[in-house]
This record gives structure tokens, sequence and C-alpha cells, in this order.
């Protein structure tokens, strides 16, 4: 996926490490098996280096995924990939809480940390 | 038990070490003793190493405890044993949580990794 | 199903009009199409007349589903016939609620009146 | 049982009718086909006339309970009728939860108005 | 006790039956028998008709308990008649939670209706 | 929207008026006006007459949604009006909840009585 | 206050009498006598005649109120009159529930009936 | 107290370090000062050494306390002491949460490990 | 504060370091500005060497700060400046939670350990 | 922003590090790109120094965000800068949890340390 509708704007405090919590409870995307959607909710905190992402844009991004067939361990890790490439950060975790299919939840959680 | 009910997938990021925590709120076995059914929930947490296993095989794989007479304790170290056979995982950690009979509570927590 | 495994025991104020509520939230049957697993909890609300149902004997009439094949309105309102047959109540309401499936829930609601 | 331990005080405003909920959380007897523990809540509402319950009397009322043996829905009819002979309120209505065996929670709701 | 402390102002839309409900968290007054703080919650509830009560009066009037040794019963239902002449309300409920005392919780209902 | 997707079976126990609550908590559409998904529950209670509506049709029914443009208060009545017409039940309610918008939740309640 | 902000809707299913449940939980205005804010939750439901209030619009109405000096009791009615003279509805309830000051929490229910 | 009552079993899984924890909700004694019951709860987490506690016999031991006098702090130690005696666990826990006695609750938390 | 009114038993079992956590959710003082009441919560947890608190005498020692004036964080530290002297623990921690005023809430922690 | 609006109190006991928690719910700013109103909470906890803030000045401080506008990571490095030069504290965190826009919520948490 490319990173286009993905902006970004300076973080107003970069000599501090703090962290930005992030909580999208509407994610929806296709199984790659039957087709059928999937639903969950995407947790992304991460310590800003030099920008942070803007929020609009975040949401596009995760709206492109409403038709795309793919797996929950793959989602959760494209999407850590596409944000650490975007956002360089210090650190950076996503954690994917998917609803149940056949009675079975399931959720990924991924982590990022600069320079490991 | 054999684990030929259960399939597995490769993990699609294998190079990172992230975790896959698994929910299966409708548990049921026999109680060895009485015969009579318990009920409980298990929660299975995973670092995967080249695998991940397959979700509807799983199920498949639970469900065959349902007419199986077997102690807390046993199924959980049982189930702990299967999947970190099948999976060879970096770190796996199985919880049985079962429903109160006599008044009683139990929860059974039981934890492997590699190497150890 | 015969009734064989209900038992009752005398009212013992069967001349006031009072209720006993019976939460049993460990309920599951099969699916008829599909032989998987469901899993549900019912409620059982009588006002007793001359007799009322022995609890014991009532969860082992409802572990015989355990193996049985039977939709989730089938059931309730089976369970509320082998009832009202047992027990002759003033009044009786089964109500199942079904876990989810395809991430749809269902919940069913019969009820019996003497004299209706 | 006598009603021996219950004291009554005179309702401080006996024109209006109004009502008083009592809750005991606290509520132990045995079963009298085990002689195991049973545990429960009671729930005690009623529209006082002349006289209400003074609490105390009522919790050592509830503690000769202990250590007999009755079944649940004798225990609420009892508990209804020696407050109803003790205080003739206007109405009263006595339930009794009692909490799981066998996977099986039952609660009790008994009701007296005066002149029917 | 005299209402002096109690300020009122007029209805703002008094040719409408709305309502409007008070919650007060934080009621303590003293157990006349043994001199010990009780604590409980009010909800006051009622229809006004030409005035309202002001709350932070309200306020003070409550406080004005803190120090006096006074029934459950007879707090509610002198609190109900002290806003009922004050205000002379369409209808007015007053309810007592109170906090357990030897294990036992007590709430009180006390209503006013105009004309009644 | 055609009915083809939705399947029925018949009622097993037409002579008594039961009623079956179905719970969608995975329901989304798109705004008609800015062409982004909303997200939502849906609600269905009915009593049937001769037949049910079969789950995993209306599931699929439902998935038809996905990339409609349709306003809250339009989808709802629609959902009503399909089943209505599909089923003809003895009565039917349908609610939708839809999530957050500007900090605005809505949800639109519909019911249909047979013969009104 | 004039209604110019807000804008209606045809409402798409004018025969049928269905309701809409509006909830605004971020709503803020000035105490008259502090100028402190207040902060409280609006909860609007109405069935709908001719037209709907169109949801981006009451956020803008509900805005303006933000550095307005108004008391509870006339906030809550007058945003049920400025609504019933925009949407001439069925019927239509409004309820303002206000966040604690000195320790007492205030809500105000008030409904309007066409005709009535 | 003998430890007649207890018995126990080979722990299924001794080289694996796991651990089981048991919730007991109805627990209940008697307070050596007044007499009167005291009522709590018991949690027991414990990593079994050769052999686990049996919950039947669990369940009848702690019946056992229902009409002695202890105190909190005595209690939750005597436990731990007699289960450690008799399972010579790796490590055990035993917590007593004890409900409010004059508005005070009160948890008393004991840990046993082998070797200290 | 004198600390004549808390009394001291021995503790039971001194030769280990377990824990006591004690829960007075019914705290109430004055607000040294204003002499109105402030409401709040305490929860003390301590280790304890050769003695205890007495439960009865703590609430007694509590009731003493009803009508005193005296702020938050120094109440808190108070209190545990009390214990200790009282009671020498290995360590101790008292925790003050107290209700909003003017929407703000306050909570205090201050912690003892022996020799440092 | 000045800290002119902020009043300091010595810290009553500043020879033990004990911590401050205070969390103002009711938070509100601008968005600096719609002008449109955002809400959140703040948490802010610290461990005082030589001395603590007055809850007062602290309201009327947060009261002058309401009309600025200020992004989400900004106000809350603010807030924290502000009372890091005001106070001196050991160390104190801000945490503020901003509310839904477009389905997707923020949190930011800033944390200084003295000498670091």
């Amino acid at each position: 996926m490319s990173n286009s509708t993905l902006d970004t704007f300076p973080n107003p405090r970069p000599e501090r490490r703090y962290s930005i919590a992030i909580h999208c409870p509407e994610f929806t995307s296709l199984c790659p098996k039957t087709g059928l959607p999937d639903f969950g909710e995407l947790r992304i905190t991460y310590v800003p280096d030099a920008r942070c992402v803007e929020l609009k844009s975040l949401k596009y991004y995760l709206i492109e995924f409403r038709n795309r067939g793919i797996f929950y361990e793959a989602v959760t890790n494209q999407i850590l990939d596409d944000l650490v490439s975007l956002l360089d950060p210090h650190e950076m975790t996503v954690v994917g809480d998917f609803s149940a299919r056949g009675g079975i939840t399931t959720s990924v959680t991924a982590t990022h940390k600069k320079g490991q």
C-alpha cells in the first residue's frame, strides 16, 4: 500500500519523549479466504520523533482497508510498517482487536523500537 | 491426542517478535470423576516463530474435548503441549478459566518459553 | 424427548402466587445444519401451582441437549412445552440467549399462561 | 420459627404510604438434602402501616437461619410470613437470590398485599 | 427544622409540566441511638409549579443534618415535608439510600402529589 | 433493494406468539453526503407468524449495505420494510444505533404491527 | 435565540410513527450567576412528522450555547421549544443531565406532545 | 485444626512451573469478639510441586470455619499454613477479602515461598 | 491529634511479612477555607510488625476528623504519621480519594517504609 | 500563556515524597483548524517539592483554554510546561484524553522529572 494518503505535521515538542495513543474503534476489512467482512479496533501508541501523524489522513488511510482481503496478523504488521516508515518514531505499538469469528476472538500486538 | 486436526500457516512477519492473543469463551469438557459437563474459557497468547495456528482448525481441535473426561490442570497443560509441539513458538501461555463447581472457581495458567 | 429425567416436589406455599426464576448459564447443543456446538444461556421463570421442578433433575434434563442437533427457536419452545406439561404452572416464560454466530446474536422468548 | 427476636418501632409517618427497601447480602442457611451451606441475598421491600421492623433485630432473626436446613422456596416464603405477621404492612415483597449450585442460580419472589 | 436556609427561584416554564431530578451523593447524619455517623445518598425528583429550589441553598439545608441524630425513615420524610411546604410542587419524590450497617443496606422512598 | 438474498424457514411453533430478538453489532454503510463509512448496530425483534428469517441469509442481506450511501433514518425503515414484506410477522421492531459523528450519536427505532 | 442555524430534511417515512434518539454528550454553557462553565449531556428523542433535524446544524446550534449564561431548567426548555417550533414533531422529549456542582447533580426532563 | 479433611492428587505436570488460582466467594466464620457471622471471599493461588489440592475436600475444609470464632488476620494465615504443610508448593498466596463491618472493609494477603 | 482513641492488638503471625488492606469509604472532614464538608475514601495498606490496628478504634479515630478543618494533602499525611507512630509497621501506604469540588477530583498517596 | 492565574501553597509535608493526582473531566478548547470545540479530560499527577498547586486557581487556569485554538499534542505539553515552571516538582505527568473526532480518540501523555 502506498502511503500517499498519510499526512504528517511537525512534533510540537520534539525535545521531550512523550507518547500519543490513538484509538480507532471502527476498522473493517475483508477476510481473504471467504470475502466476508471482518470488524475490529485498532490502538496505535507511539513516541514521536520529528513528526506526528495527522488524524484525518490516518482515518482515510484506514478506510482504504475496507474492501481489501487481508489476515489479522498481516494487517496489524502492515499498519505498523507503514506508520514507522512514515514517522520514524522513537517507538510505536499497534494492537488489532478483531471481533469473534466461530466463537473465537483474536488480538495481535506488534511493536517497533528505533535502532533495534 | 493427535494433532491431526490442527493446521498452521506461515507467520507473515517472522523477523518481528509480536504476539497473538486468542480468546475462546466456549470451551466445554467432562469431569472425569462425575461425567458431568465442565464449562470454561481459554486464553492462548503466543509469540510466533515460523508458523501461526489456523483459527478454524483450533476451533475443531477444542471441540474434540467436548466429550472427553479430563481435569482442569491436565486440560490446560495438554493444550499448551499440543500447541507448542505444533508451532514451536518463541513463547506461549495458556490460561483456562473454569466456571464454578461447588461454589469454587478455578483458573490454571501455564507458560512455555523456547530454550528453557 | 421423554420427561423421564425431570423430577418435581410439592410447592411449599401453593396458596400464594409467587415466582421462581432459574438461570442456567451453561447450556450447549449442536447446530442441526453443521453439527457444530452452539452455546447459550437459559432463563426460566414460573409461578408454580401444585409442584416445583427439582433443580438437580433440571440440570440433567438440560444436559441431554448436549449432543442433540436442534435450532434455537425449537429448543426454547420445547423446554417450555416439557416444563409446562410436567408442572402445569400458573404461568411460565423461557428465554434462550444464544451466543454469536457469524457476528449475530439471537434470543428467543416464549411464554405460557394457564387457561390461554 | 418464633418471632421472639424481631423488634419493631412505630412508623414515624404512618399517614403517608411510603416504602422501605432492605438489602441483606449476607444470608446463609443449609441445604436440607445435603447439609451443605447455601449462600444468598435477601431483598425486603414494604409499605409500613403502624410499625417498622428494627434492623438490628432483623439481622439477628436472619442469623437464626444459619444452621437450619431449609429450601429456597420455603425460606423466602417463611420470611415473608414472619414479617407480615409481625408488621401487618400495607404490602411487602421478599426476594431471595441464591448463588449457583450445579451451575444453576435461583431467585424466588413472594409478595403480600393487605386485604388480599 | 426551620426552612430559613432554603431559597427558591421562579419556575422559568411554569405552563409546562416537566421534571427536575437532583442527586446528592454526599449526605451524612448521626444515628440517634449510637451517635455514630450514617452516610447516604439523596435523590429528589419533582414537577415544579410556581417555584424551583435553588441548589446552593439546598446544599446548605442538607448540611444542617450533619450533626443531627435522626432515623432513616424520619430523615427521608422530613426532607419531603420541608420541600413540599416550600415549593408546593405538582409532585415530588425523595429517595434516601443509606450505606450498610451490620451488613444491611436500607433505602426509603416517599412521594407527595398535590391534592392527594 | 431486492430481497433475493433473504431466506426463510417455517416457524417451528406458529400457534404460540413468542418473540425472536436478533442483535447485529457489525453493521456498516456509507454516508450519502460524504461517502465516508458509518458504523452501527442493529437490533431486530419480531413475533413470527408462518415463517422465520434464516440468520445466514440475514447476514448476507446486511452486508449488501456495506458500500451503499444511505441515511440512518432510511436504513432503519428500509430494513423493517424488507423484513415485514418477507415474513409478514405479527409484529416487528428494528432499532439502528449509529456511532458518534461530530460528537453526536443517533438511534432510530421503527415498529410494524400486522393489521395497523 | 434565532433558529437560523438549524436545518431540516424531509422525513423519509412520514406515514410511519417511528422515533429518533439523539445523544449529545458534549454540551457546555455558562452559569448566569458565576460566569463559570457548566458541562452536561443532552438527550433528544422525537417522533418526526414532516421533517427531521439535520445533525450537523444541530451541532452548530448547540455550540451557540457555549458562551451564553443560562440556567439548567431554562436551557432544557428552550431547546425543546426551538426544536418543536422548527419540526412540529408528533412528540419530543429533551433531557439535560448536568455534571456535579457543589456535590449535587441535576437532570431536567421536558416533553412536548402535538395537540396538547 | 487438623488437615484430616484435605485431600490431594498428584500434579499432572510437575516438571512445569504453572499456577493454579482458586476463588471461594462463599466463606463465612464467626467474629471471636461478638459471636456474629463474618462473610468474605478467599483467593488461593499456588505453583504446585508434587501434589495439588482436591477442590471438593477444600470446600469441606473451608466449611469447618463456619462456626469457629477467628480474626481476619488469623484465618488468612492459618489457611496458608495448613495448605503449605499439606502441599509443600513452590509458592502460595492466600487473600482474604472480608465484607464491611462498621463501614470498613478489610483484606489480608499472605504469601509463602519454598525455601524462604 | 492525640492517638488516645487508637487501639492495637498483637500481630498473630509476626514472623511472616503479610499485608493488611483497609478500605474506609465513609470519610468526611471540613474544608479549612470554606468550612463546607469534604467527602472522601481512605485506603490504608500496611505490613504489620509487632502490632495491628484494631478496626473499631480506627473507625472512631477517623470520625474525629468529621468536624475538623484540614486540607487533603495534610489529612492523608497526618493519618499516615499517626498510624506509623502507633504501629511501627514494616511499611504503610495511605491513599485519600476525595470527591469532586469545582469539577476537579483529587487523590493523595503517601508511603512510609521502616528505616528509610 | 502567563501563569498569572495559578496560585500555590506550601507543601505541608515536603520531607516525604508523596504524590498528588488531580482529575479534571471537564476540559474544552477549540480546534485550531476548524474553530469547533474539542472536549477532553486531564489527569495531572505530581510529586510536590516545596509547593502544591491550589485547585481553584488550577480550575481558572484551565478555563482560559476554553476559547483558544490549540492542538491536543500542544495543549498537553503546555500544561505540563506551565505547571513545572510554577511548582518545580520532583516529577509530574500530564495526560490529556480527548473525545472522538471522526471516530478516532486520542490520548497524549507527557512526563517531566527534575534534573533530567
